[in-house]
Formats: structure tokens, C-alpha cells, sequence
């Protein structure tokens, strides 16, 4: 089978780089949409400076972890008065620019429902309405910025819809480290596992390809040497912008191989145990990279030149490093029995991310 | 200031790639463009079998270097004749893909004229109607596959035109190490140098960027690894891939920088010394490397990722790469005048390319 890479995001780089916004619009209206910290922040006051009368109107009502119920009304208001914006400037975490992705499309109806529909599979959704996408992210892991995905939650009927379209790929991602500076030490920490999450889920990855093998190498190599020291030195924006490239190339990655097992596990213990995302994909990695050490020979040299030789040692390596950053990586530190944890394990495999996982199902002896 | 990185090509890479281009064609119209042994080879009727009736026509005159004299006829040939065509599937070296790009853009008119005009710079060249492409490198190393410009020559004119718009980026890079099984060991050698010199040119780059410089590095770990064991195994299916692989991130580095001082260098030498591309762009890298270290901090460590440690060594470590390929590099050996040089490495910085390039001038005493 023929190896596929593609990302087509514009990224532009630097402390400042939220100063390059009007350049980047070039003439076009646009509509900002952040999270509700943001005005308080005085990030909105600062945006409103930047863009000028190319500012159309600000949504900063998103919710962490979007849900249909909530922004219903947000979509149809902004597809009945913003007709005008071509482009939407996300400024957010992951929540903030999964919400604009959904904003970016509808058909004729401009209803909520047409794409939610669409979303569940219940009915096809055919979109003839398109806004741009420029993605600002303000915390480095999720790779929003590089990616076509947003999740949407549909709470009420306990589903996650996967928003998965062409036109749903940002045009630019502004990487402006400088916006990381008052980021709360336990959001850097969870998104920098995150974004570590991304890059060894798209190594050990039946979709992986020797670009992405690129990009989440150099991403793994610069995580593991910057992320303590960020979290010692939170102000140096040097290590910002490392961290916030590392995160940027993991998205690039895995934006073309998807997650694997890690994250399929993760959202059980989001839903059972309210575990923040950025634990929950990361605290099984050295399990699971024991269980994909040996199951495919390229793999395994991508996994050395990831995480050093030698490889039989790096599961240990990984532990220590996450355990080195206050995260416990053993299911029993949760209050996950071991019986709990082997039925959560075989679910996770069947899931559509757990099955991008190169490995057979995981030893049960590692589980606890 | 800030960094930018960009690049939409969909690269699709594997042994026996090439079968894929019905599914890339995705039912549209296709033209061939290829140099002229490609028929001799079996390649031609390999293309017919696998396009079918997705296949036009087969442009098949294309020479090396191309110039303005002999493409008049056939740009104008394909653009009355092959209006229905989509796609120009571009089959060969740089040449042929070079050729390819000229041919996807054409004004109302049709004529080639007022292309050439607005190469020359002498008239605004507007074009309205385009073509897509697909490129297909017989070769590893022009990285023509995944970049928008393309070199025309007017040789009655001495100039050299740089080809580069919007609409000139390549579709689809099929990289298909299959078709490069055949190649005779000095292209091997040429376009395997002219790899690192675009992957070393974007890291000693004024325009060098995190993202340019995470392929740079990774395209001359694997030439330096790769190159020496593909030139005793040529027909090592594996060494091919990697290689090719090598050569197309090093054109996803340079498609973000452009070239450096040791490009602008290379057109002298192959205009007055008619040193093959790859050669002339090469045997400088030991020389432009020492001039290069110690100019910026930050640089000098990607150097020193790339080339490995003490970096102060690496320009003699790289020499002895090179000239243990049986590629001489000093000027003298090339029976270049002391005096000479030095006029030409001044007027090699002076140029486009030269200007890219991070340091100071070259001192003379390393010219000979």
C-alpha cells in the first residue's frame, strides 16, 4: 500500500505573530471566536486593535468540549448575521477552534440540525456555504490548527461526532508562543502531553508514513527535553516556542496517520473518571509502547530514533519522564481495577482509533 | 520577524506508486509530458496502460535544460490542441517536470510570447486558464515534485527565467522508487548531491524556518547514510526508496527557503564550465559550509544536527563524503584560477540566490 501525506495549513511563526492577522486577511471581514477568559485576559481588547475594522463581530461564549445542545443557537445566530465574514479567526485551545471548524460550514438551511444530522449519520449533509479558518492557538498540544477533525460531544445521547471535512482544513495556523506566557501550569502540562500523545500514537500507527515518522520524531525529541524545563520556567518564552513547535509538528503528524490506541483508551476515562483529555491520552503511553516494541520491525526503528536506544529500555525511560511530571501511568492509580482495566483495554481496541494501533491486544499483566 | 512554512503538495510514495495515478486522476483527462527515451524504455507504454482512456495525448520531446526556442512550438500545440486535458502528468527529471509547469499557465491568447514576456519582465503576464499537475521524478534529487518554480533557459539571450506562481504548485508528488531502478549511476550521483545541497542551502538560509529545518536535517542524516550503499547497489529497491525519500524532504526544505550561495555559485560553473547541475551545486558545500559556521548561533546548531558533532569537523568530515563519491572539491580542481574564484564567489553572492545565503563573505584563502 502506497504511503499518503498531505497538510496544506499555512503555519507562520513567532512571538508577535498575532500582529501578522491583517496581512494574513488580506482585505477579508472576520469574525473572531474565543473562549469567555479571553476579554477578561484583555485578548479580545488586543484582537479588536489588531484586526481593526476587518472585525466583524466576537463569539466567546465556547465551552470547553463543544456540545451540540450549546452551540445550536451560536451557529444558526452566526450563520443568519455574520453573511458577510469570510473568514473565522479561532483564538483558543482545542474547544475554540473545534467550535470554529464547526462554524465553517452549511448548507442552504443554515441550520444546526442539517450538520448535527449529518454528524450521527442519520442523514447526509451536503454543505454549499464555506468560511475560512485561521487558527491561533493559545495552548501547544492539540494540533487543532493542523488538523481538518473537531469533536463535537452530543451529551445528552452520550456520543462524540468526529467533524471530518476538505474545506474543513485551516488555511493558516499562527503560532504566537507569546500567547502561552499566562497559560496555568496544569494546562501546559496536559497539553504537552498531548501533543506527546500525538506524536508516538502516529508512530505506532497502521496509517503511519515516513513524513509524519518525521515530524513526530523531532516533535518526541523536542518534548521530552523541553517540556520539565518549561514547566520549571513557565515565563521563558524561548521554551514556549519550542514547546508550541513540538506540539505544532505532532499535530502535522498525526493530522496525516489519525490517533491510536492511547487516545481510544482515553475516552473511557474521560467519561467514567473525569480525567482531564491530556492525562487520560497519555498516562497508558508506556504501557502501550510496551506493547508495540516487536510487533513490526520499521515501527520499532522509528520508536528508537524517537525515544533512543536502546529500545527495550524506553518504556521504563517514558514512565519515569511522565511519572518525573506528577502524572501517574498505571491504571490502579486511578482506582481502575485490573478486571476493570482489561474490559476498558479490549474496548478501546475495537474502537475506530484502536484500531489504527499496530499492536495485538495488550499483555494484561502490564495493566495494573 | 516571522516564519512561515507552506507547501500543498499530496505526496503519495511506494513502490509501484505510478498505479495509483487513475485514482489521483479521479476520472479527469490526462497529458503526458516526458523526455524522449522514456518510449525506448517501456515507459511510455507502461503510462498508456495505466492511464487508459483517462490518457490524452504524450508530449515526449522534451529536452534537458529547457529552453525558450524549443518549447514555443509545443506550448502552443498543447494549449489548441489539448484544451479538454485537466492534468499534466509530468514523467521524468527536472526537465520534464520544469517543462510541465510552463506548460500548466496560459493566458486568453494562447501564445507562448507572453509568458516568455512575463518571465523576461518585460510585460505582465496575467494568466487565465490552468492546468493541474502531477509529478512523477524518475530522479532523486531536483525536489521539483514539490515546489511551484521551474527553470527556463534562453540560451540565445544568456538568461535564465524563474517560473513561479500561485498556480504552478504540483497537485499530487508520486514518488515511485520502482521507476528509478534504471537510472544510470552518474544521474544517481548528480541528483542524490543536488539533494543535500537544497537540504544544506535551506538550513544556511536567510529564509530557513523550524519546519524547513526538521526536513533538512532529516533528508541529510539519510543521504549521508543512503548515497554511498545506493551507488554500490543500484538496483536495491530499499536504498531507491530512501533515498527518494531523502531528495523529497530536502524539496520540502528548499520549497519553504529557496537556494543558497552554493546554487548561485553552481550557474556560473555550468555556464562557463558546463559542470553538471548536480556537480556544480555540490562540489562548493564543503567550502560554503566553513563560511557558514560560526555566522549565527542558531544556526550553527541545526548545522550541527544535520552534520553532527564537533561542527567545527564537519566541513572536512563532508569533504571526504564528497570527494569519496569521486566528486573533486576545490575550484583548482576544476581548472578554476585562484583569481577567477574569487570574482566568482563575488558575483555569487551578489545574485538572487547568493543573497539568501547567511554569511559574510567567503573567505578567499578557502577558495583554492
Amino acid at each position: 500500500m502506497n504511503a499518503h501525506y498531505f497538510n496544506p495549513v499555512h503555519s507562520v511563526y513567532g512571538a508577535g505573530a498575532l500582529s501578522s492577522l491583517p496581512e494574513l486577511l488580506d482585505g477579508r471581514r472576520a469574525a473572531v471566536v474565543t473562549f469567555p477568559e479571553a476579554r477578561a485576559l484583555g485578548l479580545v481588547a488586543r484582537l479588536e486593535a489588531v484586526l481593526g475594522d476587518r472585525l466583524a463581530c466576537v463569539i466567546d461564549c465556547i465551552s470547553p468540549n463543544p456540545d451540540v445542545q450549546e452551540l445550536s443557537q451560536t451557529y444558526e445566530d452566526f450563520w443568519r448575521t455574520c453573511a458577510e465574514v469570510e473568514v473565522i479567526v479561532a483564538v483558543g485551545g482545542g474547544s475554540a477552534i473545534d467550535t470554529a471548524k464547526a462554524l465553517m460550514v452549511a448548507d442552504e438551511s443554515g441550520r444546526f440540525d442539517a450538520l448535527v444530522s449529518g454528524l450521527a449519520g442519520e442523514k447526509p449533509f451536503t454543505p454549499t456555504r464555506f468560511k475560512r479558518l485561521i487558527a491561533v492557538p493559545t495552548t501547544a498540544g492539540t494540533g487543532s490548527e493542523v488538523t481538518p477533525w473537531a469533536t463535537i460531544w452530543d451529551r445528552a445521547r452520550q456520543k462524540k461526532h468526529s467533524l471530518h471535512l476538505p474545506q474543513t482544513w485551516p488555511e493558516y495556523a499562527v503560532i504566537d508562543p507569546e500567547l502561552m506566557l499566562s497559560l496555568p501550569a496544569s494546562v501546559t502540562l496536559q497539553s504537552g502531553l498531548d501533543a506527546l500523545s500525538h506524536a508516538l500514537e502516529s508512530i505506532w500507527n497502521v496509517n503511519a508514513n515516513p513524513l509524519s515518522d518525521t515530524m513526530a520524531c523531532s516533535a518526541v525529541h523536542e518534548i521530552l527535553a523541553v517540556l520539565p524545563a518549561l514547566m520549571q520556567q513557565p515565563q521563558d518564552l524561548g521554551l514556549r516556542g519550542r514547546m508550541a513547535l513540538a506540539a505544532l509538528q505532532a499535530g502535522m503528524a498525526f493530522s496525516n496517520t489519525k490517533t491510536a490506541l492511547a487516545h481510544s483508551i482515553s475516552y473511557e476515562m474521560t467519561l467514567r473518571y473525569g480525567l482531564p483529555h491530556g492525562i487520560a491520552c497519555s498516562f497508558s503511553l508506556p504501557m502501550v509502547l510496551r506493547s508495540a516494541i516487536g510487533q513490526r520491525a520499521d515501527r520499532d526503528a522509528v520508536l528508537e530514533r524517537a525515544l533512543g536506544a536502546p529500545l527495550a529500555e524506553a518504556p521504563e525511560r517514558l514512565e519515569r519522564f511522565i511519572e518525573g511530571l506528577g502524572v501517574k501511568t498505571r491504571f490502579g492509580d486511578y482506582g481502575v481495577s485490573a478486571q476493570e482495566a482489561r474490559a476498558m483495554v479490549l474496548h478501546a481496541q475495537g474502537g475506530a482509533r484502536g484500531k489504527n494501533f499496530i499492536g495485538r491486544p495488550t499483555p494484561t499483566e502490564t495493566l495494573t
